[in-house]
């Protein structure tokens, strides 16, 4: 196989997923006049894109960087099994207490998933990216 | 302008909603065997997009059959203001002691549409299409 | 191959076109009362995706309805190098003293394929279906 | 739930397959001038979508006209699942023998699917549409 | 919220422009053989999609690099409103006197973005990435 | 035009193909338990999305980086017409004797391209990015 110094490898896996951005030691008001729409007391959801992009050397006998299926399969059992048909303010362990920005959707899912990559695959964790909609998305590296 | 019989015109708008299925009348353990992860107690949510299609001749003085713009004011301020950044379940009053499916928000957001559509423009209501996800949809025709 | 009555088959061509919504015996306010920002002067312009549906029985012998290289070629020649890289109202011969509308651009690609295909393959046009932006699309049947 | 006559749903999936367009009653050459590119004797590949639509009408308990969770389960076990990573030409049954064409694909799946959804579900089957590539695509409506 | 060092956000805008690739100085033959048909006279145009990336650290009260929505409002009323269902060659200030290259389009902006941003906002620019088909696009990171 | 120090490029070009993922001096049953359904004998395939990008400074006479129109007719003389409609694991030189991986393609690829990139253009290629599917892609920046 190829000798390289360093390739990236991505694999998308979908969410759907009900939030609203709320502080609950705001008043009403306060949280509308920051959040507007967003802060509907009564949620509203997102079908959500996440990007999850490995970086490492091929590796010569595979011709892999990393198993994406294997990669697939960490992401579902350590994420998507989480989150997917759930609510994030409510139902998902690391985002409870913090607001659910798609920003620390970003920054939840690379803490979780970086050890594991570390210990688990040859490659290192590059970036976390998240499409809230096809308009807005969020992309974190880790630094 | 060309003279025609009939041709269909379509406008796409979005919307993100949270919803679950989910029948009051059934216990907790009916719900999730008919509706699966689809029945998670805290809500879950979509990126919808709804495409509204009206069909009728081309106005030989625009050559519209509609104006877009007046036809997105219209599904704006009848349907998405209604229903974006909301619950499906809780805050919209057509879908209020209804199962928050895909076939029913089409069905509710023609019921809606059509006499408006009829009243207000010299062409039909032809369909109401729904994508919750990539992957599942679901179109009306009124009959 | 197998036998069926009739099955729908479709070839996508894109082209990227100027274009103003603009009567010429309209005062410049009446145009920008009906057409908006779409009468601009000095233009706009569109990336316009064109689908084109043909229907007719599977060939016995080659298990095709059509040939869509020869259909695409067909599309290119006739409509995609008259319209490519053109300004709608000013260049395009069929569009000339037409409002440049999707709808009669829709009718005007439908008249110059139809009795072509007619002729050429073993298939009937379907219809035409042009995009004009994500969220605005025609569609025309010929009836 | 609402009343309607009658309402579609579509469930995509996608496969990614080898094949080739070839008649082995023919010489290459003749193979090579109908087939073009797509008779390379090696074979080539895509990534095909299928979208199954049914319709009927919403059931006024589940608000369902079908889970898709279980159409989605049939067509993987009924199709996905012979189809996918395969060989079109070699590896599938109901295509052995048979132009490995859209249109027969489309055909083919149509009749596979046909009967099963008919004694499974209350609703029928509408359409089978499968794309090829972004640009071509065929559909199906068993008629 | 999470403590993060640098998290990257992204808004997507639209606009429908006309333009062509010409330079005045040049003979007509000049500019089809360098331009090709870009350099028709009378003008063709694009769906173009924006992209505008800013990057910051998350406030730890809102949970936001940016709320999007005010980032949105600054896009809009800085580029959109200008350039959107206009001429680029002949309408936007910042492009008169330049190739309406996609280039030279993303320089542009991020010339006007990237100081109000500064002062605007708590984060910094990132990138102006554009589309002019889904075919081409172009990326600057203002060094 | 724009005076600025880097500006980034890119041109989209799409090719179908087959492959296996499959190491001759193993056997079935290796491969079988390395690379799943990839290693199906008789083959599979994939519409491949290839993303080419460059970087430089904008011409000043002509406002391009790089004319793509000229970019993409190197990328489909020298990848394209060898791998379009091709067996990649048979037919495709560059890749003979290796994994048909997405990571060996984007290097395979990257090694032609970036030397005549380098003889052609006043640019620099940046990298090499390749979707097998819509879900898995691979990108590689030469180090």
């Amino acid at each position: 196989n190829y000798i390289c110094h360093m390739i990236y490898v991505t694999r998308r896996e979908r969410f759907n997923a009900a939030h609203k951005l709320w502080r609950p030691d705001w008043s009403d008001e306060m949280n509308k006049e920051v959040y507007g729409k967003c802060a509907n007391k009564n949620w509203h959801g997102h079908n959500y894109d996440l990007f999850v992009t490995v970086k490492g050397e091929i590796d010569s006998e595979t011709g892999y960087v990393v198993d994406l299926k294997l990669l697939s399969r960490l992401v579902k059992s350590e994420i998507i099994d989480i989150i997917d048909h759930r609510n994030i303010n409510l139902d998902v362990p690391f985002m409870l207490g913090k607001i659910a920005s798609t920003e620390n959707l970003a920054v939840g899912i690379w803490n979780i998933l970086n050890p594991i990559i570390d210990t688990t695959f040859d490659c290192k964790l590059h970036s976390i990216k998240i499409y809230e909609t096809e308009n807005n998305f969020a992309e974190y590296f880790g630094k």
